[in-house]
């Protein structure tokens, strides 16, 4: 039309994309006991498949994630998909030679069947009543997700965080259907002090007399005091203290002590900024459920507690990549799975990348982080004659 | 009056004590700006004051501490004070040697003049209107209460966390008036990361709808929900990782996943508790005040950011203690401050415990802690003469 139609993102983007939501009407049993009788998964999709249908590689994403991993829903968009860093065309995950199917996981509040959707029984929200699901059932749904595209195996289940437990739980559930396993800043299991920081923001929501027991929807309101602490929390400990004493250090924001308590220190005032626009676009009984499916993540659990042994039927390749300064799932904690998985007599690639963020780092274009992600996608691409 | 008559404490207890309140009123000004014109500080004392006057030691309190350190104030008292393991006859602060002075520090709620308390001119609580104090605030009030005591200089002042730091700016502020300082467990200055868990905890506070900017007593209610969140997040970085895992693990109360927002995990429990009990026994517009006392310390501050200069007057020798698994106050902050120490010729003892617990250490009975303890005071107490 004129000299501005060029489009607003870089070459290596994946560009304009559109979500589709797919509904499933076969009951889903889930791991508390009861089951979804039909429920929709919201995905987006990146790249082609190729024709011996062996390039899809599928994305999980982490807490507060979504099935928008990359691209732009409109040209006016501010902001990218969540994982640009990594997802686009000669990107670790690169378009150009894989099906790239990232969803919004079940319980979600961004398309996906969840609290914030209407029940179809009654035409109320879930809210409350959406059962607590687990990362077993998620894969599950993901296993649902896999046929009704008629994908035979994953080339590479992939994702950070949370997402990368969800890698990890395809290799032991589903162990011969996919052929790869990236889990990057993720643990085997939370540490007593992650179910900790996990229990002090639920009960922030709990607590909030906004929340109604989850029924604020029907209240026409929102646990905005108790999900804002939560994100707040949360923040602190997806950065390193050396990270926010380099950003924010203890500079305040008039120069001088006010004595009240307004924000003064720059620290206060971008915490409270992201707690605030956390409100508007997440729902707080997801919120709980994605914490709670946190908590309850144990693969080994299943196995007398031994990790090797659940990794043992799997015919998945490994790659671990962790950061120095993470401290919600430290390198240790990746370090534990390569043992377990050297154990199980897997083949495991780790790589511990020396970057000063914290555990957001898995979410930025670190350098080291982009080669060795690309190097080992490069070889999955390769094994999947993509 | 029956053989029940022998007192339920040990022998190496101060056994039974007395707060008493000493009334001030000359005005004190503060860092704020503003001044009281009179003030309380509510105290407790153990051993006995030499001839000479020079074997009294002050002990500072941490965040939620108050005056009473040692021994009981009833024979049915379920708890001695909170640093009964340190305070005692042939216990570091050895009250057979030392008199022992320990006060509720102003804006504090166990009897010092705070929000908690009476206005002289109104007859109402302070409430939010008690003026936001500081380090320096403080080891003022304790100067005149030096004054009051009749005492020309302390043989040491000692405390630990926030304590410590009080001991600190009294080397700093008044460079000839304390022989020594012990500070355990402390920072010259709080991390971007320890502001960001003070404001989590300070936002729990403001945004609960019970609060009523500060004038709750007036309501007849109290925010319990802000202070039980800030509580729990306050004992989280009180632990370790490793502490709180060997303490609780993974364990679930009822030994399988119950799929509720109940507290599930031990972990949980043991929070909520801490959380609940800690509303009984604490005031919101105190912690507040605590927490805004810890992100204001930074004598470097007036020296141009420079440490050393801020010690570069003082008479003082220094103890340092750390405990290896602190993470709240780590070891490095102490070897920051030996350092500057170091630099301005001062002499320092720096000791870092290896212990599990965390910045809680401070507490407990470590024994290489009351070793190094005892030592540096049984040196403090031949050079007092006591």
């Amino acid at each position: 039309m004129s000299e501005s139609s060029s489009p607003p993102w870089s070459s290596d983007s994946v560009g304009l994309v559109s979500p589709r939501t797919l509904h499933f009407d076969q009951p889903l049993e889930l791991d508390c006991g009861r089951s979804l009788d039909a429920f929709d998964l919201i995905i987006e999709t990146y790249g082609e498949l190729n024709a011996a249908r062996s390039n899809a590689v599928l994305i999980c994403h982490a807490l507060s994630g979504d099935h928008h991993a990359a691209g732009y829903h409109s040209a006016t968009d501010r902001k990218p998909g969540w994982w640009e860093s990594c997802v686009g065309p000669g990107k670790p995950i690169d378009t150009n030679r894989f099906f790239v199917v990232c969803l919004n996981n079940l319980g979600g509040c961004c398309g996906s069947t969840g609290p914030n959707q209407l029940r179809a029984d009654n035409g109320k929200p879930w809210g409350p009543d959406f059962p607590i699901v687990t990362v077993r059932d998620w894969v599950r749904s993901q296993q649902r997700l896999m046929q009704a595209l008629e994908l035979p195996r994953w080339a590479a289940v992939i994702g950070g965080s949370l997402g990368g437990m969800q890698a990890l739980q395809w290799s032991v559930d589903f162990p011969d259907l996919t052929r790869h396993v990236v889990a990057i800043a993720a643990a085997p299991r939370l540490s007593t002090q992650n179910i900790a920081f996990n229990e002090v923001a639920r009960q922030a929501i709990l607590t909030d007399p906004d929340f109604h027991d989850g029924r604020y929807a029907e209240h026409a309101t929102v646990p905005s005091r108790g999900l804002m602490l939560a994100r707040m929390l949360g923040h602190i400990t997806y950065l390193s203290d050396n990270a926010m004493a380099d950003k924010f250090g203890r500079d305040l924001i008039s120069g001088n002590p006010q004595f009240s308590f307004e924000a003064e220190f720059q620290v206060e005032s971008y915490l409270r900024y992201q707690g605030r626009s956390f409100i508007d676009r997440f729902d707080a009984n997801t919120y709980l459920l994605m914490t709670k499916a946190l908590d309850y993540f144990d693969p080994a659990r299943e196995f007398g507690g031994d990790l090797a042994s659940a990794f043992e039927r799997t015919e998945a390749g490994f790659l671990l990549v962790a950061f120095t300064r993470d401290w919600r799932f430290s390198p240790e904690r990746s370090r534990e799975l390569m043992r377990a998985l050297l154990q199980a007599g897997k083949s495991v690639s780790y790589a511990c990348i020396d970057s000063p963020l914290g555990h957001d780092d898995f979410l930025v274009p670190v350098p080291d982080y982009l080669k060795v992600f690309g190097q080992y996608m490069h070889k999955v691409a390769k094994e999947a004659g993509a």
